[in-house]
């Protein structure tokens, strides 16, 4: 069943306002009648369509939808900004896994150089990426995706665990301190992860991280492309809380 | 260190004669001296190149290295042929997070048509990407690719344990199955996934599995795209068997 996710006014109004209009009438070739889900983020509503107009649609709720498909705690991927359209991938993917929020981060070894210009329709569009990725795995959540940032600007107080994924702690045999921090967790933890990009963390970066408390951890012996750590940290999560 | 997989005769030889000449020469741009891993998938060096002809390299053996980078069980992925070039992600994907063998499997629901007169060269080209990707992911062994072959085809009674990962239980919100198997695997367990294309498992390979004595099992609420749960189940295994 496709799923839409709309403003609180929208929720209320039982109308459906955004480009999400052009997906029903183009794309599900939507008609009156049909089904679709609903959600403010909060709650969701399986609704019938009653009226596709030019710039609007408008759905009548049919039945309140039980969604507890959020990760118990909540996790925030600071990815050390990756080549190309990996970022995309990226938050394509930690949104089926679960993550909280994104935060693009400008690391020394980056090398994408990043246009300030640009940054605020790129983020735009990245939070277009995470709703329909949500949309898609049916996460009651939309994970948020922040502006481009570099390390050094960045607050982590409000973390109640904080990792970086550290591939020399993998090489040295440390297999020990990631599992350690999962099994520690709480309901409603909340976790940040620093992730390298392709070059990894400078070592200077590595020094800055652990006074602020970082641990670095290991994940397993084998060497994950940047893009691939965070499913890692995820899938790992979810195994150890979700299953039981 | 880049990694270089040969063949046991050439590793006697202390030689390098496949595709990787290439590699050597014009990507890494190798000279005499350079360091280099090779391995035969059983045992690994540290090199030192010491000649580079127009359709060999030699190299002299210069420490043995310590590798225990494989997943201690083989999992066998029977991935439902998915549309596009998924295939090769996922191969590039699963082989780092330590994937033994790949099958790409006709099912109902696959909407690739396959020619046969072309799967030998299709099998061979994802035989290199496999081997690419462990190269970088420091594995000690390549990930086999099979031929692609039908379901109903396959002779699964090999294996220690059999799963098919289906989104229908992860919607009942069945949350223990994959955990019980993945808890009760001993080193060397042989362990078949069955995954589905797209459009999921038809209703009639799931009866035919579950009369073979698959386990169909939830991998937590969130949808997974078919290409994403490999990820999920391997991580899982690594994390509950790696991590201390």
């Amino acid at each position: 069943m496709q799923k839409y996710f709309v403003s609180n006014d929208d929720f209320l109004n039982n109308i459906i306002t955004s480009d999400d209009v052009f997906h029903i009438k183009n794309v599900m070739r939507g008609k009156i009648g049909d089904l679709i889900v609903v959600s403010n983020e909060n709650e969701e509503y399986l609704c019938k369509l009653v009226e596709i107009a030019k710039e609007y649609v408008k759905y009548e709720k049919v039945e309140k939808l039980i969604n507890n498909n959020e990760l118990p705690v909540y996790v925030s991927l600071y990815q050390g900004l990756p080549k190309g359209d990996k970022l995309d991938d990226i938050i394509k993917m930690s949104t089926q896994f679960g993550i909280d929020s994104v935060i693009p981060t400008i690391m020394k070894r980056s090398i994408v150089k990043v246009d300030p210009s640009k940054i605020k329709n790129k983020t735009i569009r990245l939070n277009k990426i995470a709703k329909e990725a949500a949309e898609q795995s049916n996460r009651l959540k939309v994970p948020k995706v922040m502006e481009t940032i570099k390390l050094d600007k960045i607050d982590f107080s409000e973390y109640d665990y904080k990792i970086v994924c550290y591939e020399e702690s993998a090489k040295d045999g440390e297999l020990s301190l990631f599992k350690n921090v999962v099994k520690s967790l709480n309901k409603d933890s909340k976790i940040c992860v620093v992730i390298g990009p392709e070059g990894g963390i400078d070592e200077s970066e590595v020094e800055y991280l652990k006074k602020l408390g970082f641990i670095m951890v290991g994940l397993g012996p084998r060497i994950l492309r940047t893009e691939m750590a965070i499913l890692y940290v995820l899938g790992a999560i979810s195994y150890e809380m979700e299953l039981k």
